[in-house]
């Protein structure tokens, strides 16, 4: 059966920022908004947390699985970060996007960077979020109460690579305030939908507009 | 006395469009929608028609006034069009970015190109407007009756010209709706405001984390 066309191609959406930006939250609450969207589940080698889901947190995989799909070339990008491999799968990707579903991804710079080098490249649309404070980072992750001092010392540390790579993005957002940001994300998704490289039809119309003058002179 | 610096610097918002397509009322409408927004008054050689106003409508300007001014690079953009000058007027753009505020042009594709390889290409943020039927735009210059049939014709064969640039463009609208043509071009407009390149303040708000960073560590 051949899949309807769609309108246009869908996009892929990557949320990077350091942990305990507010990212995650801003994730889910794009999903609610729109259920159009479809979330990048990750693979990962590391161990599941208490209460993560597999196929819905991440895909929990063994590294020679992992290394296979790499091989494979089934990994859109992937890293390996304190110890353990993630990274994010190509098929459903595709399938997403070819029927013209925009894809959100919350990964890291590295992964951002290798989507963006991609084929699929000119496909993405890239945000950053800030946190209003470094402060406010440590503040989180001490009062998430998992980890020592030494292990919070090496997440901050991550943090302020991730927060280096900034520039790098096509919007940079500080989130000051959730709900502002969430619309500040919304309105960019919007207007990135309109794009001319996301709506094939355009190339239609203006050949239907063509023949309309052709035949009126 | 020196300006206050401005947050951001201000964007050149470009809107083409073969005429009869809506441009004019849009432009008039997103004027109405933000009074930060300047809208960029263009200089013709051409006669006034009746009801235009001096500086409102246009700068009324000689031919030897216009060409003196694009000798002297006040011009942003010039065209000969039917036999006259038309053209931006550079100097109240740059007063007007400079302090942060967006200028709205209503231009065609020879004006947009030329502001697109300028010095304020980077600051450019073009749209074109596609109307929904070659019938329609015919429909509404026969309606003026300002022109005869060959002055109509010569005016379609314009708005063709005009039509087959549309892919030169950031965003490209097909003008069904005026509400809903006006919706895009504020959530476009409001998407742009909100890019890295407009926002110079972010790489203090880096400068601050690292320094808050450094603190810590």
């Amino acid at each position: 059966m051949t899949p309807p066309q769609a309108d246009r191609r869908g996009l892929l959406i990557i949320l990077s920022s350091p942990s305990g930006a507010g990212k995650s939250t801003l994730a889910r609450r794009l999903m609610a908004w729109d259920e159009t969207l479809q979330f990048s589940v990750s693979a990962t080698t590391r161990e599941p947390r208490p209460g993560e889901v597999n196929e819905k947190d991440y895909f929990f995989v063994g590294e020679a699985e992992f290394r296979k799909w790499v091989a494979e070339g089934r990994m859109l990008e992937h890293a390996h970060v304190f110890g353990n491999f993630y990274g994010s799968p190509q098929p459903p990707v595709e399938t997403a996007i070819e029927a013209g579903r925009d894809v959100l991804f919350d990964i890291d710079w590295q992964g951002a960077q290798q989507i963006r080098n991609s084929a699929l490249g000119p496909y993405t649309l890239s945000i950053f979020i800030l946190p209003p404070s470094i402060a406010e980072l440590h503040r989180r992750l001490v009062n998430r109460g998992q980890d020592d001092a030494e292990t919070i010392a090496k997440r901050m540390q991550k943090s302020w690579d991730e927060i280096s790579h900034w520039d790098g993005y096509d919007y940079v957002l500080i989130n000051d305030d959730l709900d502002e940001t969430e619309e500040k994300l919304k309105t960019i998704i919007k207007a990135e939908r309109l794009k001319f490289a996301q709506q094939p039809r355009l190339s239609d119309h203006v050949r239907a507009l063509q023949s309309q003058f052709e035949d009126l002179t």
